[in-house]
Order: C-alpha cells, then structure tokens, then sequence
C-alpha cells in the first residue's frame, strides 16, 4: 500500500467522497485482496451468469466489538455470517457484497488487515465478492469498521427447507459445541484472561450444510444459532412450525472452559451466539443418518442429537435437567450480549 | 406501534439483541411496512425463482446526514440509490435486501418515517424487499440510522453496458439538472433557507433507463453521477475507456437556483452528487434517438447532449466554458461534500 492516498496510515473523510483517494483505495486495497473477474472496480454493479431455479438471498450488518477476537475477526465473520444464512436455505452460496462504513482515524493497517481476512474466509468457502461500497463517517459517528455483506447462493434441486416444515416426533440436532463465539468475545471485551482453549467458532458451514443434505434430503430446516443463541433458534422453530420443542441439558455440547467462563460472565450458553454451527431438525427415521453425516465433516465432529419436536398448543421450548427437572427455555430478554456480531 | 417493545419510543439496544424484542420490531414494523410475500421474517434467507441469465447485483452503505432533507430522506436514498446501481447495468431491478444499523436512543418514531419511505419508494420503483437485518450500536457508536441495501435484477436481452465500451465520437447525454440532491442536502445541513425548489432530485432511474435502452439497445454504457458528481463519472468513463472527454458549460442543466446556492456554499456544480439522473453514452448516430426518448420520460424533461469522446492519450475531461476558453475537469479532491448519501 505505498501510495498518497495511504500516506497518512489512517482512513480520512476523503476516502468516501468519491474522488481520487476513494477510488485508489478502492482499487489498491479492495479489489486487489478480493481478486477475482467479477470485481473490477469499473462498474456500478456485477453481472454474473445464472441458472434458472431457486436463489437464495441474506444480508447482515456486522458491527461486532472488538473488532479482533480470540479466532476471528469482523471481516472473516462477516463473510462467514452471510454464507452460513444462504447455507442454511439449502442454497450453494455463489457470490457476496460487501459495503463498508469506515470511521475517519481508522488505522488503515487494522483496515488491510480485516479485508485479507475476508479475502481468505471467501476463498475458503468458495465465493467471491464480486461488489462493494465504500463509505467514511466522521470520527465518533461510527466504531471503526462497520462491515454489511449480502449473498446469493442456487438453491439444490429437491431441497425445501423452511423453519415452518418441522412436525412433531421430529428430532433435533446441533453440529457442535455451544457458546465459544460469543464468550471468545465477551472475553475479550471484558479483558479476561480465559484459557486459550476459548475461541470463535467462526467458520463456514456450506460445506458441512451440503454434507448433511446429500445424506438427508429430507431434512426439515437448518438454522445457524447466531445472536440470541440456540434459545432463539428454537423458539423461532417452535412458533413457525406450531410444535413444541423438548431439549435434554445433558446431551448440549459445552465445552466446560466455556461453560466456566460464562459462569464467571454471568452468561446462559443457551443464549450465547455461535457463528460456525448449525441446528438441523430431520425426521425420526433420519437422524442417526445425519448425525453420522454430521460427525464424518471435520467441522461436525462434535455433533449432537439434543432434543426432538412433540405438539404442544403453547409452543414452548423445554429442557430437562442434568439433575432431571424441567425448565422453560425462553427467548434472550434485554440485552445481555450487545454487539456480538 | 402499540407494542411492549415500543414502549420507551425509542431504539435499545434489546432491539439488536436477538429476543423477543428484536422479534416485535422485525415483525409489526420492518415486515408489515416492506409487505410483500417473499419476506415473513421466519427464514435465514428470502428465495426467488430466477429465470436462467445474467443478473446484476450491486451495493451501497447510506450515511447521509441530516438523515431527512428536502425532498426525501435516507430511506428514499436507500431504495433509489441502488435500484439505480442495477439498472445502469442494463438489469430491470427485482428485489432488496436491506441491512439496518441503528444507534441506541433513535426515536422510533423516525425510524418509522424512514422505513415508511423505503417502503413507498420500493412500491413505485417496482422492487421488493425481501431480507433485512437489524443491528443496534451503543448511542455515540453510531449516528441514527445506516443503511445498506444490495439489489439483483435481470439484465435486458442483447444489452451489453460497460465502462470500457465508449469510443472516439460517442455522444455524452445527462437526463437532467445537475447538482440538486447535494445542494439540498447541504443546504439543510448548514442551516441555510434556500429557495424552496432545492430539494433533492433522489428518484429511481429503472424507468428512466429501460426507456432509452428500449429506443437505443446500442447504448454503450450509464452511469449515475453520485458521490464525486459529474466529473467523478466521465473520469471513470475516460479511464476505463481510454478516451478523452470534452463537454461544454453551456450545455450542462443547472437550475439558477442551484448555481446560486453552489456559489453560496463554495460549491461546483460538476462535483456535486446527484441521486435520480444518469449520463449515458451512445453512438453519434443515436444521440438525438437518446435524446428524444429521455425527454419523453417524466424524469428526463431536462435531458441534454453535453459532450462527446475523444482520442486522447492522456484521458482528460475538458469542458469549453461559456467564455470560450479550456478547463480540465478533474476528479473531486479532498473531501468537499462528506455523508451527501
Ligand atoms: N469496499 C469495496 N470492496 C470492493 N469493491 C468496492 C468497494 N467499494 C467500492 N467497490 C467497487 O468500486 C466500484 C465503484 O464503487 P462506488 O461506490 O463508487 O460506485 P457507486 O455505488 O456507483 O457510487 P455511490 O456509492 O457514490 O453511489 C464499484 O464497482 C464497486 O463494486
Ligand atoms: N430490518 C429488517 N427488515 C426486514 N427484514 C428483516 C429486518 N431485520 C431482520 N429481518 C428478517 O428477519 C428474519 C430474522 O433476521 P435475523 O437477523 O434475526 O436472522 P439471522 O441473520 O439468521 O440472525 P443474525 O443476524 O443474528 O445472524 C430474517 O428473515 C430477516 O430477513
Ligand atoms: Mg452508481
Ligand atoms: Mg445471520
Ligand atoms: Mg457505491
Ligand atoms: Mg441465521
Ligand atoms: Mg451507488
Ligand atoms: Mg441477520
């Protein structure tokens, strides 16, 4: 990056206002990372070929703090968050955006830094960033780098996966361990010192999601339990499909650095973000399939069955105790974790 | 917006948090106000039948400041803006997504206003918002509402738009007055009371632009002239061309009004962003069909012939001013017009 738009090593108002300076970051830092035929840098948008069929849709705006955290960053979650939501839809993700908000004094080697992590969460998940915006806020009017990324992804042939299509005697998954993103995180904010076992789980499902689909194309759903956690997912399951939903504590994988850290935090791992997992619900018949299709992909080995669907008018979630009571498992109340993602 | 999560009227940040209250605000204000079947707010993901083809997608992060200004406000510019992105490729725009990061203690009353305005500017561009997010920021973190919207649209049969395309005797058109949403802008921002015409030309250009592709499918290339206005643009054109340009003043649409509020505001016209005009660029033979179908679309009263391409090694913009005499148009420099979209 030696050049006079990056002299003074720090994003300057200039670098949005559309002019020289924009447009040689643009191309020196943006287009040159992300390397690939469809971003040029050249046009108003990016024209790519498709297939008739389904294509799936997602967008996230990532704004998590820190920005660097125990096994990621804001730039590799964020292209690892939008895949993972068109993964989920049974979808191949093809391509991603990416827009940024930047705050004037961001050091441009934190900049450089999160775009080659983003370059190298796309390259690992098979897709390319094929457009981009870039935008500077004045300093105190944003919190360095604000990052949204949408994408695109074909649907497979015979795959309908919806949070409304579970039914009860359905039986629920989960593909690994619960909580390490969000408390690698709170850690990290909070200036714990944890074991360095406790990282974000931060990765990109498209290919365990694939894997789980070609064994079980009968699957019902799959959702990534990002904020609100597995909690949320559930609730979300058991009102869109009308059923409730039975979980056993013992059967969550927690790793117990993370199960004693959130006690130190004062956290529930139910209700803390993941960003590298998935919640599969599949019928009876189906479930020891997938969880040995799960557990056969280097990123599911830890995978679970946690729980099954079973009607209920109230449509509320339930676990059962490690000591063998029941306990209500309700949405996240408040704002226990704010800016986890 | 009779609802627990509203109670306080303004943003928290529990809006952001993954429960309930991130639910309530998805459900009875994003999902009720954007209406449209593809979006419930159930799934990770909206998925669309496309048929086979090229689709055109683009992005823009949105940070104007004042968030309202004459004649439309930051959703308006969301909606426009990028339906405009797509359609400047040649792409009849078909669907949004919309990714929302909003500053703890906006007054819900304005978030609103604004999704309102999305949602009627979606309504007359004949585009559909399909998938959002919704994150929330700690007050001072942020500044009211950011918004970045991605769109994907079909590109037309037989078109074939790029920056590269012109060549040496290309006719350069404009479909309207230049400077108008920038002066708006910052006439509200600093406080000025200018003449009440000077309001914001922010439109969505899909009709504009399907019109002249239907009268001339040779059309080399359109653009929108945003951020870096006018002379950003034919830069661009220049560069990726590898041509010069040259225009004249006289010919260039500038309300009075604007002028005068330009001089004001220490402000030149051919830098100031636009938000509801395109420059488009098509063979000489063509220039007066371009012209005729501008003018007869309701956005493009105003449209002119400003210039043409030329051999130039160098790529200069040059325009003949009104006196007579040469001046190169340069890019923007430094940052004269910060969060104008
Ligand atoms: N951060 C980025 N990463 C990758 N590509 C980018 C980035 N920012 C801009 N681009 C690309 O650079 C080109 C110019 O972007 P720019 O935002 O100036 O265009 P625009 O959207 O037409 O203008 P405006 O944002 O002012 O409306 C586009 O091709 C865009 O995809
Ligand atoms: N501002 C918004 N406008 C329209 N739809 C929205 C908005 N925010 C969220 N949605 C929709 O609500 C649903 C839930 O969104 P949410 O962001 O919780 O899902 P997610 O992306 O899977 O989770 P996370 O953002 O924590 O990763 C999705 O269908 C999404 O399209
Ligand atoms: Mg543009
Ligand atoms: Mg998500
Ligand atoms: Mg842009
Ligand atoms: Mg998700
Ligand atoms: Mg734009
Ligand atoms: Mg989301």
């Amino acid at each position: 990056m030696k050049h006079a738009t990056f002299e003074k090593g720090v994003v300057e108002m200039g670098h949005g206002a559309g002019g020289r300076d924009m447009a040689d970051l643009i191309r020196h830092l943006f287009v040159t990372a992300f390397d690939n035929p469809d971003l040029t840098g050249e046009e108003d948008q990016a024209i790519l070929s498709f297939p008739a069929g389904r294509m799936a849709i997602s967008t996230d705006a990532f704004v998590v703090s820190p920005m660097f955290f125990p096994g990621g960053d804001i730039g590799a979650l964020a292209v690892n968050g939008t895949v993972n939501d068109v993964a989920m839809g049974g979808a191949d993700p093809v391509a991603l955006s990416a827009s940024f908000i930047l705050e004037e004094g961001l050091p441009l080697a934190d900049l450089a830094r999160v775009v080659g992590s983003m370059a190298q969460a796309a390259r690992t998940a098979g897709v390319h960033i094929v457009t981009g915006d870039t935008k500077v806020v004045e300093r105190g009017k944003g919190d360095g780098i604000f990052i949204t990324t949408t994408g695109f992804g074909q649907v497979r042939e015979g795959v309908s996966l919806s949070a409304r299509n579970g039914r009860p005697g359905d039986v629920v998954l989960v593909s690994g361990t619960l909580g390490d993103h969000g408390v690698a995180v709170m850690g990290r904010r909070e200036g714990f010192d944890f074991d360095t076992n406790i990282v974000s789980d931060c990765a990109a499902l498209n290919g365990l999601a694939g894997a789980l689909l070609d064994a079980v194309p009968q699957t019902r759903l799959m959702r990534d339990p990002t904020r609100g956690g597995l909690a949320a997912v559930l609730n979300e399951i058991a009102e869109a499909s009308r059923v409730g939903i039975a979980i056993r504590e013992d059967a969550l994988p927690i790793r117990p650095g993370v199960a004693g850290a959130c006690e130190i935090l004062g956290l529930d791992p139910l209700y803390v973000a993941n960003e590298g997992k998935l919640v599969a619900v599949v019928p009876p018949e189906q479930a020891e399939i997938a969880l040995a299709a799960l557990r056969a992909h280097p990123l599911g080995r830890e995978a679970a069955i946690i729980g099954e669907l079973r009607a209920d008018p109230d449509h509320f979630v339930e676990m059962e105790t490690a000591f063998g009571g029941r306990r209500m498992v309700d949405w996240i109340a408040g704002e226990q974790l704010p800016r986890i993602c």
